[in-house]
């Protein structure tokens, strides 16, 4: 017997969203089509359906992120659920408790979904495996390994800009070593059927064996952003450089900063993304990051959508 | 003239929970039957009652408790009031405000109901007896003194497995002496008509003059535990054990940590209690945790109901 | 072609609060009467109203203050708005992203209105124009500058214990130099018709050139308080202190406390007035704190009201 996917349920159906990994075409679809109907939602006066009245969601943060726990928060108010937020860092486990009694003492609260956020690679799986079948995980990064909800954004917002995913070129630029974004998009965009991805960095934010994820290396971002279609900038996690050899933040702005000098050198109606919050004059230019080819904000706009998506569909299955 | 308990109205309902102490048991047994129905609502789809749409909660936290918030901020939000989440650690009382000017000034916001943790014992009390009549104080646990909410879910979950309360021996083992947990318990067990409680521990962690609340004293484990009914394990309060003579947690462990082998001492269908946060290997073993005697988790989902049948009796006053 | 205020929109409505000066005097009147209706509200058994139904406030909080945070995330709940707290101080600041990159950031999630504390002066200005016409600033405290729903509040008080505002004399008493709340309040004191402001304070306690507001200036207290009507304390800003001239709190206590003597120079039916949090003993005597005179705890009654005044203005707008 197979080893089922840990995401999905008997059925098939998306029981928790852990990874874009291995996450099926259908079930990604499925994703940014119910989005768009909440794109509506979300600019309509009353902003808010009762679809999760009575849910208990938990905003569990054991890393801390206002930006994302925020984003989860206003997705969930605007579906009517009751919302919870915890930071775990500074409670029971200063007290010694482990991480799955916390959560099973959480779960006995009747809880229905868990949206994790946690500084170690797996912990979101590790709950996940853990839970009840009547509760829902949703990862919100784990360490290095994964961030789908960014990745799941990033796709919807290529989607409304470039239509299809299947005649495009797209390049993500920066620190992938460090990053779990990158990691998330780019098993996104295969799944997606988009023909070439291409990574851009210098050899030190690099993972070794990168190719292996079917991707092109460029360490010239002047040869990299040749005709690409889509453009991925990453945020230089500079809290996590710590002894990483990078000369200075003006030598890197220097060689893989985009200004809109290399940006010229993409398609002409390429788009230019950033997860934020972004480093200006270190990964990106300023005229980059507000000129007519950035679709950072609607990025912003599109994620309250998808994770409102993201969190209907857990919440049917 | 009698003095009037604090924690009723002229008719004599209940005003405020601020201890188990002298609670009629009509009231406590109002509560249990009460929570039973909540039980009820926990379980639903949508787990949401509009009996307390419109009032506003305050949870004053002058201590920090994620776990203990929580539960208060589920069980309201499932009750359909409003609630504020207020730490006041490190806000008005670090400008030098009096703990009755902070009352005053939340009172003034026409609060409904304040939900009370404070280090100091008497906290909850000197709050209840400052504000206007139709304010409702429930203590979250105040100092070395009372826990009610705890206590009362751990008669709801006793009155579940065990139906009756007058056949019943009931052991409560560990740190007593720093347990308001224990001292709620004992109340309650008491005006609940349990013929025998024990106490068992080391002569370290007792207070001194136990017996004057009625209870059997054990420091004997083995001896402690013969033909017990219910054990109420109690957390290792280690972070307030500087200086206490307490040879090491191994030590501990042995003489007192609940293992299987020590719970076979005890009647065959006994069932294991603890308030959480655990310290597993401590006071007890992993294997009697999570085994079948265990009810710690459905304490839990149990707690929830109560504190809503408590919020609930409360605002009906 | 004139500079344009504002906090105003092209129909000459209230976009933004952001300071009482230059409000036209119809705005704030509208407030004013607004409120009164609100005041009703927070006085009945379900102290709720749908008119911001599915609206997203943002409380930004760059300067922690649990107390302002408080008010207005009540009067927000009581309106039926969806609130977010943000304390901006602990998360994308400390990423190195601007003010700015963090506001456009919550915009992007349809945002309906941001409630912005800051200790600069001008943040909630510079908000404010930078946001889509659809989204309103409140300035809910910036750096010395103003603190417009303070002052709209105490107006508010003043009118219902003074009924007309053009036969009063007014005093404002301690440490003006440090107090945005003393420069919102002599703004809207003027524009409401207030025919004598004083100011009470040592030098050192007081801007240079303050006369040019319009007030009368008094180092002399008891001179100050003669046939004064209302007297609007100021907290003396302890923690702003550092290198000023004051001797000692018992020196200030002793010249500049306001005690039931000093309080006898003023009118009999004067009404006292403070902003919270109190140092009793430092800038008011406890005794006229609780004493009959004091309206100190209407205020705060009176403060929610109005800020759901504002707030459902705006929201109409």
């Amino acid at each position: 017997m197979m080893n089922r996917n840990p995401q999905l349920n008997r059925k098939g159906e998306l029981q928790h969203l852990l990874t874009t990994e291995g996450l099926p075409l259908s079930i990604l679809l499925n994703i940014l089509d119910t989005a768009e109907s909440f794109v509506g939602v979300t600019e309509r006066d009353v902003k808010k359906i009762p679809l999760l009245r009575g849910k208990s969601i938990f905003n569990l943060f054991f890393e801390a992120s206002t930006r994302t726990r925020t984003t989860f928060e206003i997705a969930a108010k605007r579906l009517s659920a009751d919302v919870l937020n915890l930071n775990i860092a500074v409670s029971a486990q200063s007290k010694g408790e482990t991480l799955l009694d916390t959560v099973n003492n959480l779960s006995a609260m009747n809880a229905d979904m868990f949206i994790v956020r946690h500084s170690q690679s797996g912990a979101a799986h590790l709950i996940a495996s853990h839970v009840q079948p009547e509760i829902h995980v949703i990862n919100a990064g784990d360490g290095r390994h994964a961030h789908p909800t960014q990745a799941l954004l990033d796709m919807f917002t290529i989607r409304r800009y470039k239509h299809d995913f299947h005649n495009l070129r797209v390049a993500i630029i920066g620190d992938i070593l460090h990053s779990r974004v990158a990691r998330s998009q780019i098993h996104a965009l295969t799944t997606l059927g988009v023909p070439e991805v291409r990574v851009i960095a210098p050899k030190t934010l690099l993972p070794s064996k990168v190719e292996r994820l079917g991707v092109h290396v460029y360490h010239d971002m002047r040869k990299g952003l040749k005709d690409v279609d889509v453009l991925l900038m990453l945020r230089l996690q500079n809290e996590r450089m710590e002894g990483a050899s990078l000369p200075s933040f003006e030598e890197y702005f220097k060689y893989y900063g985009l200004t809109q000098e290399k940006l010229a050198l993409a398609q002409h109606d390429a788009i230019v993304m950033h997860p934020g919050p972004m480093n200006r004059g270190v990964e990106i230019d300023s005229v980059v990051a507000d000129g007519k080819q950035s679709v950072i904000l609607p990025q912003v706009t599109f994620g309250i959508a998808v994770r409102m998506a993201v969190m209907s569909i857990l919440a049917g299955h």
